[in-house]
């Protein structure tokens, strides 16, 4: 067919229109059309086209052109062929139903038309069809209400109005109640409105009908609300011009018990599982089905119901998915013994279940091994990685925060992390509930199954460690006070006391009173078929971010291909260590402090250890000390709190009573068996309390020489191994040691040192110097070869624009994306989330929060130059990703695009990461 | 001379060497020779190359070769022939002076052998000479100590001892009350020392003698501490190789009343004025100068003393700068009134000197404009530019703080602004002394002469005001504590109490107790002619940081192009406006925070009025607000001690006696006159106190709202403008409107507008809109046009790498590269200068402060990605840079070489920067 008689060809057939062409012929006309033409049994019809709608807008006040006029009578006669039915006939006529359609999915636009083709003659031809009078009548007062208040533009609420008059008078409530000539009266009055309302008879001529219904959804293309919704949405005439009207046999599912009406899917969409699954009513119209009057049957049971149809159905939907390799979502009828297709769209499911068919369609030569992979969206893997509230769960959120760390979680409210450790040993399930947590609060994390927090970003102390656990996060949920002297935290006016349950869903970020259910996370053996398959087609290889040999097992078992990150800082941060380090921190001078660093040497190694055993075989990225030291001390306002009280007790209590929030304090000091028997008993000597005072003193002392005006950009990371060689020193030995004893056992491990923060080689060759002396040391007194890979991170703007000069001293990179994301926007996180963000999105300055979303223009211009440089200078160098985008599908897409080697992210979020380095190489095209 | 012959000849009369050949000859060798081509009475003598030393220090354990020796005697036979004088002859015999002299400067090698050829019969044949055997005897037995010592290796302690003897012997105490006799027992005795030591006579004859002396020469440049002193000091051979031998012909100045010596300089060293400057003394030596004993006479003098060697003298300064194109500090010796130059080099003169005698020399011709400029260090201009301690002050510093604002001054120590303000305005001399300050101290700043802080780097409020202003400041002195409570600061043992005066140089960093004499500053006549020709060669223009019309007028003054940086929070700060910025910014809401505004806005018309008239006919480019709103507020810690100390009133104080303390805080409140009466008369209602608790209260609770993590990278700039439109909208329009009634005045005005903080070109974008509508309203209310130019910081490493897209809406980029330095590092510049950047400097790992130091390789990266960006999307964009390296010579000759247009930098440094900005041209080649 060539262009030119395209174009003057403006009605379809089912059986031609083009099903792939839905700019002419409208969404649902392309989808009736290819319905036909792959033999389903849809009732007859046409599709008037898009340029037909386009031609009457365009030459204003003239009715229908005369040839659209004849090619759309044309078509009614092939459907009168077909159907053995005819339009206006008295005896058996042909109904229709008018719809609109456009390219694109669009409210405001004219809706449909049933039963058209009615009036007092052909109405007494169908009552005789089917000898049901009072089908008749219902069929012709729905017809006149439709036609009259879309097509004439009379208010719908007439005609509910003569409705109830009706109703009224027979003393009925139910419009089933309505007895035939009940209804008759009903479409005598809706006539009578009409004539009212318009002044003119209701059109009784069904080509008059047929003619004024198609001008009505042309014309609706310019509605109001059509074209709001337009501007709105920013449909562009590229993307929707104009709208096609489809004409469509009528069929009638309440023609009698050999007539019903139902949906179907192919597979189940809750589970996957490959069998017909939907509902359907014996007589039933399909509006019966919506409005929830009578309660549809499982479609199981139409296989001893209508036992030749129910094999029918099976026919339509193998036919379905052979044709369209996918899981589809269809509606029938069935009139009088005929099945029907009415509509049909790809179904949709839960992860669980797009998995399990993904699958088994693949399995079953249905779709491709690409197309399986492509049909899941990899974010949505989330909802099997995490426990989730229960959709159909009823519940009210009381507050909201930021959605901090994924999964949802219930438990008791506890107001301090001794507590919560206290309570979750004993078996209680408990979520800790703080202003904002601190690193000495990590054994409360261990012992809680979630963590809620007043204060703070995304990137919060709270945030970052319950997302490195998997634990639920909600952060920042300023609607709630905490006050831990009083035990209780307010939430508007509601109050929480300490022991209450709450629920928190750090996916969304809500927070609730009570249980909430939820629903479990499950890997299935799908899944890891899934991502086997994913691994196979990817180029970039996903490692994880894991801290301990508990998190290392959990990555591995979620397929990681290693540890991309370790932040041994986290290692410092467990109970029995932090007295250490606090040791190691407020040491007057390097002896001290090399006396702290003695007693954590031998707990890293172990650590280390622990992380390459479990990892044997694949390589494990031990990044040095990054946080600024501060971060390992109390609060100063505590401290400053914690000093006032316990002079206060030296001053006012006589024989040493004591308070019960002082106890506490007095029990993290050292004390010996007689004191801490006194402090039992609630007395206890002045000079004790002098000594803890003394010792918080030098503690707040520290804290404030070590304060800083930005600590994201202060004495951290690689800066304190310059400062404080004997702590990197201590952390490459640990690491050295430890390669060693594996190396002893017969493991194959692949140990990395990675340096934060770096901004010059200089700083590299300074700590690899360190390496290099240790690791001979080691290896002298050992006899055995400790390899280290040395590497840096790449989150300073600096060490991007230098980054020839950095390969030259590292084997690898590792971009650390959040850190340079905050340096090339002088965003600070937690500050620019909570402050300006919003208003940034808002306003539309900025449409995705680059901490969330990866800024290929700025950061990912910056990641550019940094792998040109770097593959510049060392061609074989390894280059990754650490930050949270590294677990993010458009970044990991970018960075497939700009050549990483790897991605690492959080242990839960690496099937994710490993979907969607698949999904950026299929969609390389 | 062909090659060949070059590296055979080895020994040079002064009339052969290459004068500039410093490597073959050392540099006082080279000297000799060129003085003496020059025409200059040099003693006839000749250099022994660096290449002979080296030929006798690869062969080991030999003597000086026979060629060499030859050479030497051949030399010596033309030395004779000149003077008449024969070498070891007992009539008439030539003394010599053996030195050693390298390419570079460098002690460890043998110093200087005098009256070498002396010995029993040539010492008989000088005293006939002479006629004085005093001189003899003087002259022999120092020959004896300095051969013996330097030759032969014996104690300098020996001689000294048999000196002491004689003396003692004699009753003598001055080496001057010696006779001929007891010098000629002081020779012998010498003799006898040498004979003692080396188990050998002192060596009579003159060949062995200077053989050895040669030899002694030669070896010294592998002493140890010769080689120390190279490593040490990294000189490698392509620097100096080997050291030359300089034999020069003794003269002697102590011959009579017709000999003298002396030191002169073309041109006064501490002026620079135009005439012959120095002193001398009749019959004495050189070191008689140095030793003090007697007191020299101006050169002056000698016009009458000795009139023809004054004409001399005169000759031979018209001569030296004739020929060196410099000021020349020599050395002379008239010997029976033959006047000899000795040494001759460039005057270290001070900068006044140096810049009148540029351009006195220029004017006579003697250097090219070129050289006049070139001559003169810019940042040595700061010596003009800023008041300094005097050198001669002899002070003993008590404390070291950062030198955070050049320039020194005494005054009062004050520890709190309002008394500053109190006592400056009473006319004492004031200096303010703080922990750290905020900007509710800035009328303290108007009110002092300088600012000491104990705490804070060079980017601390008190260092950047203090800059803005002009005023001395010495930050983080941390050896100093200030204790407000007392009224006393503690440096190490010394107690200052308020009101003792003390002195700051803000230059170095000093702090002094008590008053130490200080230099003004000078801006000269000739200065501003200098300073005009460096304009004519630059390229670069020069602007100034300027923020109030004063600052303005002093730029103007120093020669600014226009005003590069106006920081309108300054204007914000100023006492009286203080109090309207905190109403804004605790308005719960935006009405409340209009009605703040709309007082603001008539001020800031009226000071953006003043800058535009001041600068009439230049640009003036203002900067939108930039910093966190929170740097207006007082310190959170401050805010709870004053509500404390009030509610401690409250409760305690019956009949309300007023505490001091506790009177000034309530002073800042508004009153009503019966409560200020009642203030001043120690009494107060306690409704007033609660009054200002209360308010004290909502301010703190404002504090901590608003309260950020990394405040650098927080709430601000634009950040602020897209959040509060309306504050960016007052200034906008007080601009808008002050151009406006310039224009009315007939004034040619440029305002400038200029976005902090940009990131994005849709924050361009959207405070563009701001502008075009506001101006749009004024000019239709005034019916005058207001052309604003529109441009954008670049402080942001977004920015940089967005330049493209930037450039698309700003009219002018201006680089603000502290910020910029701040991201690309991620240093925080406060936190780094204290805590880790001087152990970077200290192990090499950063060469410099890179907020000194423009980092050329990162952040000047990131500029030169910017200007391509900016300049391809808009050829005619503007360029500029108003951070603080925009005044630094080194990055000012950076911003040349990338084709920045212009520099602004803070008004005292203009004509550092202008000089800067000449020599950055004239260097080019």
């Amino acid at each position: 067919m060539s262009d030119s008689s395209k174009t003057n060809k403006q009605v379809f057939a089912f059986e031609e229109g083009d099903g792939k062409n839905k700019k002419l012929l409208g969404g649902k006309g392309a989808n009736l059309c290819e319905m036909t033409q792959i033999g389903l049994n849809v009732p007859p019809g046409f599709v008037i086209s898009t340029e037909a709608c386009l031609s009457y807008l365009a030459a204003p006040g003239g009715g229908l052109p005369k040839d659209l006029l004849a090619a759309i009578h044309a078509q009614l006669k092939v459907i009168e062929t077909k159907t053995g039915k005819r339009f206006g006939d008295a005896k058996n006529p042909l109904l229709v139903s008018v719809r609109s359609g456009s390219a694109m999915s669009m409210p405001g636009m004219m809706d449909t038309i049933l039963n058209l083709g009615l009036n007092e003659q052909t109405l007494a031809g169908e009552i005789e069809q089917t000898g049901d009078p009072r089908f008749g009548y219902d069929t012709y007062r729905r017809f006149i209400q439709l036609f009259g208040k879309i097509a004439l533009g009379v208010s719908d609420e007439l005609f509910d109005k003569e409705l109830s008059v009706v109703k009224q008078n027979r003393g009925v409530k139910e419009d089933l109640a309505l007895s035939a000539d009940d209804l008759k009266e009903v479409s005598e009055r809706f006539l009578r409105v009409v004539q009212e309302q318009t002044g003119k008879p209701f059109p009784s001529d069904p080509y008059e009908q047929l003619d004024q219904s198609v001008k009505a959804v042309f014309d609706s293309w310019m509605g109001k609300r059509a074209v709001d919704y337009r501007r709105e949405f920013k449909i562009t005439p590229d993307m929707a011009n104009g709208t096609a009207v489809n004409i469509c046999t009528m069929v009638f599912g309440n023609r009698g018990n050999d007539s019903a009406t139902g949906v179907g899917f192919t597979r189940n969409p809750a589970t996957g599982e490959n069998q017909l699954y939907g509902e359907y009513l014996v007589n039933a119209q399909g509006e019966d089905v919506v409005a929830g009057i009578r309660t549809p049957k499982p479609l199981d049971a139409m296989s001893k119901e209508m036992p030749d149809l129910f094999r029918q159905l099976q026919e339509l939907r193998a036919k379905l998915e052979n044709h369209y390799h996918e899981v589809q979502d269809f509606e029938f009828t069935i009139e009088r013994n005929t099945l029907y297709c009415l509509q049909t769209r790809n179904g949709k499911m839960n992860t669980t279940a797009m998995v399990r068919s993904s699958v088994e369609m693949e399995k079953a030569g249905l779709i491709t091994r690409r197309q399986a992979l492509l049909r899941i969206t990899p974010e949505s893997l989330a909802q099997m990685l995490f426990p989730r509230l229960d959709p159909n769960a009823d519940a009210r959120p009381l507050a909201r925060g930021l959605p901090a760390s994924p999964g949802a979680t219930s438990g008791h409210a506890i107001f301090d992390a001794d507590r919560a450790e206290q309570q979750g040993k004993a078996g209680k399930p408990v979520i800790l509930v703080r202003e904002e947590t601190k690193p000495e609060d990590i054994h409360g994390f261990f012992a809680s199954r979630g963590i809620l927090t007043s204060r703070g970003g995304k990137t919060s102390h709270a945030a970052v460690v319950a997302r490195g656990m998997g634990k639920p996060c909600v952060a920042g949920a300023e609607g709630i006070e905490v006050n831990v002297a009083l035990r209780l935290a307010t939430m508007g006016e509601t109050i929480i006391h300490e022991g209450d349950i709450i629920t928190i869903d750090g996916t969304s970020g809500l927070v609730y009173l009570g249980v909430v259910a939820t629903l479990e996370a499950e890997i299935t053996a799908e899944l890891n078929v899934l991502l086997a398959w994913a691994d196979k087609e990817a180029r970039l290889a996903v490692m994880a971010n894991a801290d301990t040999p508990d998190d290392a097992k959990r990555a591995l078992q979620l397929g990681a291909k290693g540890i991309g990150l370790c932040r041994t800082e986290r290692m410092f941060n467990a109970s029995d260590r932090l007295p250490i380090v606090l040791e190691m921190i407020i040491a007057e001078d390097l002896a001290q402090r090399q006396l702290a660093l003695d007693r954590l040497l031998p707990i890293q190694r172990a650590d280390f250890k622990g992380l390459l055993k479990t990892m044997a075989g694949l390589p494990v990225t031990i990044r040095l000390l990054d946080p600024p030291i501060h971060e390992f001390l109390p609060a100063e306002q505590q401290l400053v709190r914690e000093i006032d009280e316990l002079n206060h007790l030296l001053k006012t209590a006589s024989g040493m009573e004591i308070l019960s929030g002082t106890l506490d304090l007095l029990q993290d000091e050292e004390l010996n068996p007689a004191e801490a028997a006194r402090i039992k008993s609630n007395t206890v000597s002045p000079h004790v309390v002098e000594l803890a005072i003394t010792k918080k003193q030098a503690i707040l002392k520290k804290v404030r020489a070590l304060h800083e005006v930005n600590p994201m950009l202060g004495h951290r990371g690689v800066r304190l191994g310059i400062t404080f060689p004997e702590i990197y020193l201590m952390q490459i030995r640990a690491l050295a040691e430890a390669t060693v004893e594996c190396v002893k056992e017969g493991l194959d491990v692949h140990p990395e040192i990675m340096v934060p923060q770096v901004c010059t080689s200089a700083e590299l060759r300074f700590v690899k110097g360190y390496v290099d002396q240790v690791v001979a040391e080691v290896e002298k007194s050992s006899g055995i070869k400790a390899k280290l890979k040395f590497g840096t991170m790449m989150e300073v703007v600096r060490a991007c624009l230098r980054a020839d000069s950095l390969a030259k001293e590292a084997e690898f990179f590792s971009f650390g994306t959040n850190d340079l994301t905050q340096a090339t926007f002088s965003f600070s996180r937690e500050d620019a989330e909570n402050k300006f963000l919003p208003a940034y999105n808002q306003k539309d300055v900025l449409h995705d929060n680059p901490f969330e979303v990866l800024d290929t223009q700025g950061v990912g211009r910056l990641m550019k130059l940094a792998i040109e440089g770097g593959r510049a200078a060392r061609p074989e160098l390894t280059i990754g990703i650490c930050g949270e985008h590294g677990g993010h599908p458009a970044s990991i897409r970018f960075c497939h695009q700009i050549g990483l080697d790897y991605v690492s992210c959080s242990a839960p979020r690496v099937p994710i990461a490993r979907l969607a380095a698949a999904h950026a190489k299929l969609s390389e095209g």
